[in-house]
């Protein structure tokens, strides 16, 4: 069986065609500048990069390339669409009513639609990927996969809001998180390393990239996690605040007489790492200006680490104990330096590093010591194989 | 040696003369409805009660009052106003200049007026007693206690938010915390009661009131706090939401048409178990409507001790474990239900509580059980001792 897995966003397309058989990437590939001049669609497929440029008017022509990519003679890796038994559609938002995976029909499109006023930027691009794909491939069973379905286990002491209820019931503010698919993911994996049911562990999944959150996963069940009603939330990130005084929104408006978009624009976009730092929003550049001695950049990172050792102290508090925390994501699965801080910050936990095997990027293994009281793992996350196993679960069912 | 501590509001004034040979409270009263139809004084002394009602068109003339009820041939508790050494104001903010008490003169309360910006509500009343009392008592040295003193030992990393840089030099945008006078009490109280020497001890002091804050106190400093830029941030409160998604005030404005005067309101007054409950911002009706049953009540409460015991878990990683956690204030000190709760959701730290210990309100106990891994302590805060403390420490120098 072979999966198609679609992320769509508003100028961009990234997919990945999977042999389920055996899990292996038989293509992956990225178009760029949809809709935009310069459109470029970027495969990689038998060791080969297969580049077409052709003006892309939208995401229906742009799929068209992608599934002419796909069996074309020399670059493609099947000979018929017919071989693609399903895709997988990656969906930002799915509000509270999917806590899983599900086969898009038309009451799903529904929901999607509805839930696009929580995620404004990306659950529209999303529908006109799978609108696309299901005009091209009518036959073709198409799952949704939500961002924020592995986080609907949260009980609601953990994503109810201390705001007056009608807020939630009539505005649906409340914290939904994100990087589901990601934490799902690394959690299962850090269960197979382990040798033991996930059903039985507690697992800090630290999803630590340009975008970060961290994941309570108790019991196999996601029971908090630090991003919130949007994905602004939880950890300093790039460029992004996370938790701040919400007060501090108002007064910028009242005081420093911003417009609320003003206001919107500096938490999302020029805060986190680059807000403090005033370097960059990339991690590596501000280690390296840190190593320089770069005072401000020095103080990003500590920050950083900061906050995820105060999540990583929440979370194995409210699940009773933690026994296994993972690193994920281009910082989590990078950066040594960073991690072996962050471990070293956990002594309330008992938690060593074993400093030879952090020494590594981008590999799944252990790096705790044998004599830490918590099994601390790097697992490169990989979202897009989630989808492909949950489309393969689902349309098999 | 006799200190007068003042506490002044908009409209009203708290004292106590205590007389600091044996921290006995001579006097206590209240002044209300200062500059309001139906002004008010009530003052408690020897046993007996004493209510003047006469108009006060401000501060001044309500200063006059408390220093004639104070000597006062027969309600009084002094023979002259002479016999008072000093005078401890409570005040508000003291920014990023004090980390501790000081003896007021000019440039003190320059300094606090300029804070005011960052206490609009609290500072002016306050700087308002302080001059009502120089004008009375020209000779008589005064000392400014801060709200925010005991916090100023925070690290960078735990003051600074992921904001522009920007905002902290220019506009003073950090975390402060309050309550630091009933964080800094408590925390002394409980090395005491251990009998060890406080730079030795990882204190978690829990202020549990309508406001509600805790404190990570190692080695006798405070090196984080649940408030923030304003007293809105952190715990669940009476009406404060605590920490929120940002992007939820900011989504408040565009989506729903309010504007940020509305959105400071809900977050400051209709928020925390009132808004969760809907019921009331007493703790002891929102016990009482969850004992009968209402659900939503019930989830209030919930919600509350998920966050005490969330950030339990944060200050015990950033410490490197705790030693000691204190509860303090109206709920800290009496709602005994809520306290076992909390401790019963410390597992991960081996906290036990003793039942029978527990079964008290306002008493200064241990309350954990003999095999308990970690001390819990209710200490009833005394937050005008602990400014008659400072002042007389500070007029002895």
């Amino acid at each position: 069986m072979k999966v198609l897995v679609i992320n769509c966003g508003s100028s961009s397309l990234k997919y990945q065609l999977i042999d389920m058989s055996n899990e292996n990437v038989l293509a992956k590939g990225l178009v760029e500048r949809i809709g935009i001049e310069g459109s470029i669609l970027t495969q990689k497929a038998n060791g080969r990069k297969y580049v077409i440029e052709e003006p892309m008017e939208g995401h229906k022509k742009a799929v068209e390339l992608v599934l002419g990519a796909l069996v074309d003679e020399n670059e493609g890796v099947i000979k018929d669409m017919a071989e693609i038994s399903a895709v997988g559609h990656r969906v930002a938002h799915g509000g509270e009513k999917y806590a899983e995976s599900v086969l898009i029909d038309e009451d799903v499109m529904k929901t999607v639609e509805e839930c696009a006023k929580l995620a404004p930027l990306h659950n529209p691009p999303n529908i006109i990927g799978i609108n696309a794909c299901k005009e091209l491939m009518p036959n073709t069973p198409m799952v949704a996969v939500f961002d924020t379905a592995f986080h609907q286990t949260m009980p609601e002491k953990a994503y109810l809001y201390s705001l007056p209820y009608e807020l939630y019931e009539k505005h649906s503010i409340r914290r939904y998180g994100f990087h589901g698919t990601s934490h799902k993911f690394v959690a299962r994996a850090a269960a197979e390393m382990l040798g033991e049911n996930i059903e039985k562990l507690r697992i800090i999944t630290c999803h630590l990239g340009n975008g970060a959150s961290l994941a309570a996963v108790k019991n196999g069940k996601c029971i908090d996690t630090s991003m919130g009603f949007t994905p602004l939330a939880g950890l300093t990130m790039g460029t992004r605040c996370g938790d701040i005084d919400p007060a501090i929104a108002t007064f910028l408006i009242k005081e420093l007489n911003m417009s609320e978009a003003e206001v919107d624009n500096i938490m999302n976009k020029k805060s986190g790492v680059l807000g403090i730092s005033g370097v960059s929003s990339d991690f590596r550049d501000i280690e390296g200006a840190a190593t320089e001695g770069n005072k401000r950049a020095e103080l990003a990172l500590e920050v950083f680490k900061y906050k995820v050792i105060q999540y990583i102290g929440s979370y194995t508090a409210v699940m009773g104990g933690v026994d296994c925390i993972v690193f994920t994501a281009g910082l989590g699965e990078n950066a040594i330096g960073t991690r072996e801080e962050i471990v070293n910050g956990l002594e309330f936990l008992g938690a060593k590093i074993d400093k030879e095997r952090n020494n590594v990027r981008g590999e799944a293994r252990l790096i705790s010591a044998d004599d830490s009281n918590v099994k601390v793992f790097i697992i490169p996350t990989n979202e897009e194989l989630m989808i492909a196993r949950d489309t393969k679960e689902i349309v098999e069912k």
